[in-house]
């Protein structure tokens, strides 16, 4: 709408298409012709409710195709798997009637007890923002708007609505507003969803430092900023900060709150301009498509992507794939009654649900295996001892018994967090018993987010780990269990030993309204490299029934902060399988503490028995960047980086270390700055070292004195003080302009 | 002076009064009679310079007492110990003409690498705060003024100039100015110097909050607020922020600054005349004594002290006492050139300094043991394989082998922080070598700040953990060595297994200008005790030549909040001791995150052989007590308290668990609190419950569905909108008002 249309409009109208027109919709004003759109969520499949409106999956919706939950598709390291999700969403979303779908989520696992865990990918941003990009190319490529969300720093549900995350800036650039900075400048999607939680004290959505400056101003976003359902306070606020349209609907009384502002003052009345615009740019852009999906297809396609996700732990004694063994037992609730995704608003009615029992119990009918079944526990129940009972005797007979174990589905939802990380007691001791007695044992998991493996690890043959995989999981783990899918997962989070080991037991979530981010950068795999402490399964992990040999890695320096990289990859198995090639960065390079290991690049490979891909990696600045909060931007400082192809995040298989020069650029130095960094300085060092050491008893200026490590971390102004004028202010200021032409001259 | 006489001055002879007159000394106007006090560095030793001016120890001073350090008080666990030294200080501070002692430091150990840890206490805030105040109150009686410091959070050296300290509330309030705190309202300071460092981004020195709300304001402070030397930015903005006194001087810019501000309207003259008020109190209250104190008793006194404060960290095998040996071999250079103290503003120019290894030929002259001396390492050599070979040569021959090991004294000293917690290398191999040869091995310690024990803990026999002793600390060493006195230090810091253990490991010291405090209130063995983490040694931890028996643990509950422990302590052994009474408390109560153990009480007794005494300990409510953020107050919550009596932070010796009332306070409720919070109100509960049971499918409302877990961190007012009018606005506000009034009816 140009601006000589939005003149044709009163204020009250502007204002009005500012708020949502109902649950699920904006503001139409049909007599100047302007249309709403629907707006619906579903990172993982459409939750169109037609009558409800709630957004919190209480009441049903229409029949949808459940794809794997982002938790899966994390694991998945794949980003086709991605983008297949995102189109077929599009035809779904299209057929329903839908404009926008409120997703991907691209939040951080700062916590493996994040109740939402299971709608986001990873604790790395790397990752999550390469298959949120994918995920919201396709989407978009569909004729469906994404909504990347929950902007930002929304990594716990407890208190979600009144929290503060207090979280320093580099904390915030290098891990909470990555991921969304990825997709932004990458997918450029229709909209970005800003969260409940406040940030250093301020709401998301009157927070104008994240809504206008980073992520319109640096990020040049032009697409609409819209609230999480019921997100905004105060609608002038909102508005100023840079959020266009509030959700849900409808809103006389924001509509009047915004007319009241504007006339007073307080709001710009260019400002809700420009959010009009915005808001009219997404209804413009909605396009319409009556055509049924083939739903046939997007379940083959659900069951095909979920069997890219699950994660291979353990696999000792050949276990899998089941070689046509005599017989099978099957155990648990989970193998009748499958956990696919998870509560609250992402929460699909799915078109259909493949049972892992029936799946299982249709490969085994081509091999002769004989199946029973028996359930061992029930989430439900008081008293399992009867079930569990039941359970371990049949598996003395059996040649393999598979526990299907994981988290009830009450455990695991948005609107509150978990509060444990171990598996119900009642599954850990079917576990342990039915393992005691069987002759080998599988453990099928499912679980949104990552549960302890503790009590039970050592006592099975093989732990497949599922998450949550959708409505076609069912056959998807039947199809790997009897190796007609070759794993290929891997874990997009660390499984820790214990939960006092993760780096944010002690701040999570948080208390009196505030959660502090007390470890910093050193989220996840970060963390537990840095400190070296030992976890069950690192980030990266994931077994697979072929072998790889990884060799011949090389580096190529290709700028002053960039380089790329090339190793070749070789299946030496017997079966076809895909292969994740985990590049990393290990740095010490810079003024600010840094991860250990940082995940700079990844790719999936195809490969059939016996053969090699060259896999190549670009390695641009920001995979050796960190955030310079004195220059606020950032920076690649010179120094060494060891580029490490990792099997996973604690295994290294192949490294190179390079020699970066970097961006050439340094906090300029001021009397305010240390003498260190003076001393250090290529101009003015040398004339002051040589004036402090005769100053100090005569002779050179000892670097490893006393004396030197005193002064060094004092402010060079305090020396002009301590010294009482034999180090002089103006002499040094000369030696700073002389040192500061000359840092322009090499800029 | 009143304020008749204030009238009297001029402005600008005001304002030369608030600044330094001298390097050690404030400003004297002869013409109206006000004379200039002496101020002098040395929390364990009077530092008076006559001559030099420099604040960081490079110029020598006036012969003094070198009494143990901080880090060697702490370590006694007794307040008699630092009134003993309080007493003395001021006897040798009259006569050299000191009027105000800049000490003692009662900062809090947040990291074992801070430079100047050695002129701190301890990890801990009540063990701080109780000997800083018994320090306090003897050199106060003895007519000189104390100078309480680094106020506050100035917990390291590293950019200590420029550092912000980023430290929630609560954490400051908990540990980080509890100390200070305690000293405060006890023990009545003279002064209370004012840090380096910011804090939240404002410096200590420009902080109103702390030197005026918190300290004179909440604390009731009426003594003066001087600055660290040098550490005025601006001199009018620290007057309107508290800082009485600026040091150093002479200071006629500052002096100028201030009159102009005031002439401009930024300063009020009434807070100048104030702040000259305090200065001119202190000089008002400096007394003088020429009497030239025992310098001899002193030095006795500080061997006694001494012994008090070494701690037997390890005693194998009954090594230590020495029983006769026929022969000793004495290893290490620090058994000549013994390191008794650390450097920087706290150095003194000891009067005598007592060499270990001539006080152990002392004693074994008398026993007929035969003492031999290697070297053994020299810590300024670049090579010390013969000096270590010699070493080991002669440890295959003697009956036992002591070696004196530690930190270089180039290690350790204001200026600087520390980069590794191991001792050096070549010190690490000696003592193996040693070790691995000698029939028994001893190992002696001296260091400022806490050192690893790993690679050489196992091999040896025994470990005598003297931290810096003062001038004595040779002679104590001896009498420990020989049985003379009987060790009776506990550890007032944890000691790790590596640095990576420590909870600021990742945090210290930051890094742009700012450190994090990540650990929170969970600092020292409140972080190894939550988390499980295993340490080498305990906070708390020390052994003795005796035995005791702790039994008999009763616990009162003397009111709502506080309450009181006896138990009995019996000396089982065949040697006199002291003994440590160490009460913590263990709670879960309230809504914070509670350490898992925190020291409550503590006290020394002496206790013949056989002999039995009950030791009573008040339990006062800040025993109980947290920091409420919202409520800005302590609060003792409603809840149960475990009273625990532990041989150290580890070991619980006797428990007793009681039940408080606490204080009964709550944050009030508002739409904007929890529907969790409104659910568990008394009065306001009950309908809610019923109203949104029938709402949620019109049965009671189960606690255990998702949905109920869903709402429950929603704020109220989000389920207003959510529910559409179903929970009306009216009607929440009429049990909010009849639930206040019923809690007011319970104050």
């Amino acid at each position: 709408m140009s601006q000589a249309d939005l003149n044709t409009l009163s204020l009250e109208q502007k204002a009005s298409l500012l708020t949502g027109g109902g649950f699920w919709s904006t503001t139409a004003i049909p007599e100047v012709g302007i249309a709403a759109i629907v707006l619906a969520d579903g990172p993982h499949g459409v939750r169109r409710q037609k009558d409800g409106t709630d957004h919190l999956g209480l009441h049903h919706s229409e029949p949808a195709t459940c794809f794997p939950p982002a938790v899966a598709v994390g694991s998945s390291w794949n980003e086709d798997v991605a983008a297949k999700i995102g189109a077929a969403l599009a035809k779904e979303a299209l057929a329903l009637g839908v404009d926008v779908l409120l997703g991907p989520g691209v939040n951080i696992k700062r916590s493996p007890l994040g109740g939402r865990n299971f709608e986001y990918y990873s604790e790395d941003p790397l990752l999550s923002g390469v298959l949120a990009t994918a995920y919201v190319k396709a989407l978009q490529a569909g004729g469906v708007g994404a909504s990347v969300k929950h902007f930002a720093a929304n990594d716990q549900e407890t208190d979600r609505m009144v929290i503060s995350a207090d979280v320093d800036e580099r904390t915030l650039r290098e891990i909470h507003l990555s991921a969304f900075e990825h997709v932004v400048i990458e997918a450029r999607p229709a909209t970005i969803m800003c969260s409940y939680n406040r940030i250093n004290g301020t709401p998301a959505s009157e927070n104008r430092w994240l809504l206008t400056e980073v992520l319109r101003g640096e990020w040049g976003y032009t697409g609409a900023v819209i609230s999480d359902w019921g997100a905004v306070r105060t609608r002038p606020a909102s508005l100023n900060a840079g959020l266009d349209l509030s959700m849900p609907g409808p809103g006389q009384y924001a509509t009047q709150a915004l007319v009241d502002a504007v006339l007073a003052g307080h709001v710009q009345e260019s400002a809700v301009d420009q959010a009009v615009e915005r808001v009219l740019a997404l209804v413009d852009a909605a396009g319409h498509d009556d055509a049924a999906p083939d739903l046939d297809a997007h379940h083959v396609l659900a069951r095909e992507l979920a069997a890219e996700c699950a994660v291979l732990l353990k696999n000792e004694r050949g276990t899998l794939p089941l070689d046509r063994p005599s017989s099978v037992l099957v155990v648990g609730e989970f193998a009748t009654t499958p956990r696919y995704q998870g509560g609250g608003s992402s929460h699909v009615n799915a078109t259909r649900v493949d049972v892992p029992l029936e799946c299982i119990e249709a490969h085994a009918a081509t091999l002769g295996t004989h199946v029973i079944y028996s359930r061992g526990f029930d989430t439900q129940a008081e008293d399992g001892t009867a079930l569990r009972e039941a359970a371990v005797r049949a598996a003395g007979e059996a040649q393999v018994v598979v526990v299907f174990a994981g988290n009830p589905e009450t455990e695991e939802s948005e609107g509150y967090d978990r509060d444990r990380l171990e598996l119900p007691p009642s599954q850990v001791r079917l576990i342990k018993e039915v393992a005691a007695v069987a002759a080998r044992t599988v453990v099928v998991l499912a679980n949104g987010g990552v549960v302890s493996l503790e009590d039970w690890h050592d006592d099975v043959e093989a732990i497949l780990e599922g998450f949550l995989l959708g409505q076609g999981g069912g056959a998807a783990i039947a199809d790997l269990l009897f190796g007609q899918a070759n794993p290929s997962g891997r874990l997009a989070e660390t499984i820790p030993y214990r939960l006092q080991d993760t780096p944010t037991w002690l701040s999570f979530p948080g208390e009196q309204g505030h959660v502090r981010y007390s470890e910093g950068v050193m989220v996840g795999y970060r963390y537990y490299e840095t400190v070296g402490a030992p976890v069950r399964y690192p980030f990266g992990h994931g077994l697979s029934y072929t072998d790889y040999d990884v060799s011949d890695l090389r580096v190529r320096v290709d700028g002053p902060s960039e380089a790329s990289a090339a190793v070749m990859v070789t299946n030496t198995g017997a079966r076809a399988g895909k292969y994740v090639v985990q590049v990393y960065i290990s740095t010490k390079a810079g003024p600010v503490r840094r991860p250990h290991r940082t995940l700079a690049a990844f790719a999936k490979v195809h490969l059939e028995p016996g053969e090699t891909k060259i896999v190549r990696l670009q390695l641009d600045r920001r995979a050796f960047a960190y955030w310079d909060v004195l220059l606020a931007r950032w920076v690649v400082p010179d120094g060494t980086y060891v580029v490490q192809v990792g099997e996973n995040a604690t295994t290294v298989l192949r490294e190179q270390s390079i020699d970066l020069d970097g961006d050439g650029v340094a906090p300029p130095l001021s009397l305010q700055a240390n003498v260190g960094e003076w001393l250090a300085h290529p101009a003015a060092g040398p004339p002051l070292r040589a004036r402090m050491g005769s100053l100090m008893g005569g002779g050179g200026l000892d670097d490893d004195s006393d004396e030197t490590h005193m002064v060094t971390s004092m402010p060079m102004i305090q020396i002009l003080s301590l010294t009482g004028g034999a180090i002089d202010g103006d002499w040094l200021l000369s030696l700073l302009t002389t040192s500061h032409e000359e840092e322009s001259t090499n800029l």
